[in-house]
Parts: C-alpha cells; structure tokens; sequence
C-alpha cells in the first residue's frame, strides 16, 4: 500500500533506530513471560461484572466521570482492609495501568531538565517512561545480589539531586523485598519525591510503604495495579496512593476523562470480588515455593522471591536458554540480565511443565 | 487529613498557579456542554455489549492484544465504508480517546525544541497537549469570521517551520470546515507534519481529508474519535488514519497494552452496530438547523456549523450569559472567545429549553 519507512517521517532524533517495546506475544502453550495471574476471573465476578455492564451501557454516549470518585472510594477502602493503613479516597488516583500512573508522575514532577534515578535490574517501563517524559534517567546498579545497595543509593542521592527515586518492592524481575527501614533512608535523604512501585505487594508478607505516608506526605508516592496479583492485567488499572496534593498535580497533566466509563466500572466490580481473587494469591504463593524447590533441586541458582515470579540462573548464555524454553513451549522472559531468566508462576500443570523443561535444559546448557 | 499543599510539592514551574483542564460536570437538567451525542446506545448494540463482556471477562487476568489489530480492522472497515477512502487495520491506531492519540503524535514527532502551529480558537486540548508534552505552541489566530486566513498561516508556516500543524476540521468551537484546497496549501507549505483533527466529520457532509492521504504520505495524519457521533464518549476511543510508518512511529512512545481487553472489544460492538449510531447523525443534523434558525429568529449572530454545536453571539459579557443559561438550568460552554459561547445540539426537548433560556436572555443581554 505503500514504500514509505519510518526513516522518512521528522521523528524525533531520540527515537530513530529504536525498537518498540514489549514482551513477545507468542501463540505458546505455557505462557510464563508477564507475571499475569493465571487463574481467571471468578464465576461471580463474571456475573457481576456483566450486570454492571448492562447497568451502565445507556450511558455510554455520555463522557464518564472526570475524576473517577467511586472507583477511587472502592482502592482506599480495599488498601485500608489489605494494608491497615487508613487511606481516604482524596489520596489515590488512578490510570490506565501503572504506566499511565507513573507517566503523570514523571511529567509532573520530571521532564526536561529534571533527573529519575533507579536501581536496574528493576522494571524495564521505568527508564522507557523516564525517556518518553524528557526526564534523565540515572541508574544506580543493584548489588551482586540483586539488592539494592543502600550506601550506593545514599552517595548517589548526595551527587546527583534526583528529582524522583524509583524503588520497585518486590523488585521485578528479582522479586527481592526493599524494607522499610532501607525506603526511610532514601526518603530522608531525598531531595525530591520518592515513587515506591509496589506493583507485586499482594504477594509480599512485608508491609506496605504506605506505612510511611503520614511521616513523608510531601516526598512519597506509592504506586499499585490491579494487573497482577488482582487478575486484572486485560482491564488495565494502575493507581497511586500519596498525599491529597499529589493528586491534585497530576490532576493538570492527566489528559481529561481517560479512565472509561467500562475500566471504572469493571475495576470496581473487581474489587467488590477481591475475596475470590486474592485467594488466589496463597495458592501462587505456594506454587512459587514449590518452584523454588525445584529449581533448587535441579541445581539453579535463585534469587529469593516474595512475589508471583521467580528469578534464576545462571545460564552461559541467557537467550540461547531462553529460546530452549521456547522450543519446550514454555514462553518466559529474557529481560537482558546476563545469566537470568524471570518465569511467572502459574497453574500447577504449567509449573510442572515449566520444571520439566528447566530439567532437560539444566542438562545441555546450565553452567 | 493533611494540611499540604501543592505548592510544597516539587512540581514542575510551568506547572505551578494552573488549574486543571475540564468543563465544569455540573449537575443541571439540561447538559448541551461537552458535544456529546444525546440518545443512548440503541438496545441491540446494549445486548451485544452484554454478551460480548460476557465472552471476553474470563480473559481479564491477561494482558489485552498491545496492538489492538482486530479493533484498527474494524475502524479501517468502518472508514472505507464512511468516507469511500479505502483504509487498511495498518494504517489506523487507537487509543483512549484523541487525546491520548494525540498525545502519542506529540511525543514522536514534537517534543523539547519542536513546534506546533494552530489556529485559535480551537480544540483548546491542543496547547495543553502541546505543554505537556514541552512541545512549544504558536498560534496564528483565525479571521473575524473564525475562518483560517490562508495567507497568514502560509506566512506563519513560513516564518517559524512547525513540526506540527493542528488543523481542527469541522473546528471545535466554531463549527466551520477547512476546504480540502486549503488543507493542501497547507500540507504543500508544512515542512513537518499536519494532523487534520476531524472528531466531528460525521456531522459534516464536507469530504474527508482521507482523500488527501494518498498524495501526502510522509505528511498527513487525520485523528478521529467515537466520543462524538459515535455515541461512545464513555468508551474513550480516539483513532488515527496514516501511512503505517506513523503506527510503527507512534508505537515506539505509547504505553504498552494502553487500551483494555474491554475497551477494544466495546469499540467493535459499537462500530458493528454503527447502522443504528449513525442515524441520530441525521436527526442531529436536522436539530441544529432548527436551532441556527431559532437563533438566527432571535437575532443572534451564528457561525455556519457543520458539526453538533452551534457556536453564537455576540454577548457584552459572554461569561455573564453563560451563568444567566446556568441560571435557566441549561448548561453550554464558554470556551472564552470574547462574546460567543457554545451550545452542543441535544435531544429536541433540550433544544427546546436552550431556545427558551436564549430568548429571555436575549431580551435581557444579548448586544
């Protein structure tokens, strides 16, 4: 239809020669590669949510509501139950997905001029974000251990006056814990604000850093999803919890109306159904250690995991084994940590097959 | 709960002192504010969505397709039969609402050190868009007549080399078309991009600039949106029409997996059932010509409107007039052009109401 390539539109500089971002979507049998949950929604949820659907469809050719209320009611009451923390409705905001979330964040208190740092490995959107913002990214490397290194934090705080941190907790992909007492230290010497990604909380017994909203109010911000443990991933609902004020900045760079009439309404349903769903989540809980032993037993190397993934090596050459999996049909993720591969857990026959791949591949390619 | 302020927060200084963007949502009787279509979805297109979320909610737990191709094949099947322009999936995008779609377009082809070229007034998200994306926005104010003056856009164009031109057509507040001869002067003089924002065509019976896509590959983008005659403002579901090198383009800046399994399969169940949408076009139509008329019988002034809004004067104080229709319990816009507001066209009782509330104003305001 036509010869014309990207290199001939006025794109920017930056973005020339880059490739678009993104987990292959594979037609594979076992999918293991984007930390979904893989049990599906619940028969009630499903009953539910088409009521609701029917219920709210008339008003369809009517925008929805702007500052999405109730929806926000329904996460402060459900981070109340889940965390102990009171939290009110004025302190969340929600988005399409944490992405969007965070994009607000970045163009409200990053862009040109302004500088993120990070602590990679971590989640791979975060730098992606950063650049799409104009926003300076500055990694901070974790440890041998795949840890944040808190002296290294603190010395390269003290150098570069970040505008925002980035702490991701559980960490994807290592699905290591930061503590609270280690967030403290960045947040006191934080010269900026601090987002605390805790996109895998619900799988984590450590508590939530929204224990330390009253003591930070102006520097931290803790961002959520309901894409993970809350079985959600296809109705792309992100949100944040921070002082009313927060709210109020990415108020003037969210673009109007952007949560539909239907992601409002499916979302609150969702959570209406959380009892269902987050019982789940044990059972996740107990299949990643169950998956653990394996590995361990096969003789990988894993790194410690309070989350609906693991991380495990090490491999002579990460792709090549990663395309093993591939030929095994169990799609996971390569996210470019040199020795490391990052499975989701999942059904138990898709741990099973999971585990019986990582043996035959343990034998011809594990170092 | 807090007694923080904004002004505490790191914001970004252009941000500081600016309110967030949005029409008052007001709860008045008669809502002709924000150019929605006023019948509900038709029963047949409520059924369909009800057993369509029935079949996609247990597919909720996984991500949705990130690149929307059975949605951008409905849009492209859509816009051959609409516009008699053969589109193909590859040359159509989506995303939640213009805005968003708009947005993208800003990332990859504006930015820090670029700029946009409209004419004002306009659709009034496209500076802000442009400022949050630190996109610079120059504006060539449109003629006495709310038209585009040619000459001084050619000049314009020639004076400052726009990366961007937003050419809204039907414009959004005025209701007039940008002829396809213009539209060609102005893509033969851009030396970037023109993005002809064509959210109202359905109400008009002016060609599409699809037309023009074949001759101007490198250069031509057309935004569309369903919030409008599509009767779907709730859905938020914003396309464009290009080259497929503008997708690959834009899919190097948008969030991944940024529209919901339940956003793209809502959208095909109301393109599917547009036979029924698209006939309130129609009545629409007949409803704002009575509406000129009665306007017109009053002795307002009117600018010729090819859209569902009726833009109409003069008014000493239009802001004054907006509250005295408030004050009759009837709610239009003051887009602030000095001595013209914006009625939407509703449904015929409205109309009625809004005819009413501009008589008595009329006797007591009106210049």
């Amino acid at each position: 239809m036509s010869d014309i390539t990207l290199d001939q539109l006025p794109l920017r500089e930056e973005l020339r020669g880059q490739s678009a971002y993104g987990a292959p979507q594979l037609d594979v049998k076992v999918r293991l590669n984007t930390n979904e949950n893989p049990y599906p929604p619940s028969p009630a949820l499903i009953d539910d949510l088409v009521e609701t659907v029917g219920a709210v469809a008339s008003q369809l050719n009517r925008y929805p509501d702007r500052d999405a209320m109730q929806l926000r009611a329904a996460l402060a009451d459900y981070l109340t139950d889940q965390t102990g923390v009171s939290v009110a409705a004025e302190q969340v905001w929600a988005a399409n997905g944490s992405n969007e979330v965070l994009q607000q964040l970045l163009q409200a208190f990053g862009g040109p001029g302004r500088c993120v740092l990070g602590f990679q490995p971590s989640y791979s959107m975060h730098p992606i974000l950063s650049a799409g913002t104009q926003t300076t990214f500055i990694d901070c490397p974790r440890g041998a251990d795949f840890r944040i290194d808190i002296d290294a934090a603190l010395a390269a705080i003290d150098d570069r006056h970040p505008d925002i941190i980035f702490v991701t907790t559980p960490n994807n992909p290592t699905g290591d814990v930061t503590s609270l007492s280690e967030i403290k230290k960045l947040l006191d010497a934080a010269p900026g604000i601090v987002v605390v990604d805790e996109a895998y909380a619900e799988f984590s017994s450590s508590p939530s850093a929204l224990e330390l909203l009253a003591e930070y109010p102006t520097k931290l911000v803790v961002s959520r999803t309901m894409s993970k443990a809350f079985d959600f991933a296809g109705g792309r609902l992100g949100y944040f919890v921070a002082d009313p004020a927060f709210v109020e900045a990415v108020m003037l760079v969210r673009l109007p109306y952007h949560l539909s009439v239907l992601s409002q309404a499916a979302a609150i349903v969702a959570l209406r159904h959380r009892g269902d769903t987050l019982a789940t989540v044990e059972k996740l809980s107990q299949e990643r250690d169950r998956v653990v032993a394996g590995l361990s037993e096969l003789g990988y190397e894993i790194v410690p995991s309070e989350s609906n993934f693991v991380f495990f090596g090490r491999f002579a050459d990460q792709h090549v084994a990663w395309e093993s999996f591939l030929e095994q049909d169990v799609l996971i993720r390569d996210v470019g940590v040199p020795g490391y591969l990052r499975t989701t857990i999942g059904l138990p026959e898709e741990n099973d097959a999971f585990l019986a791949a990582a043996a035959i591949i343990k034998d011809t390619q594990g170092s």
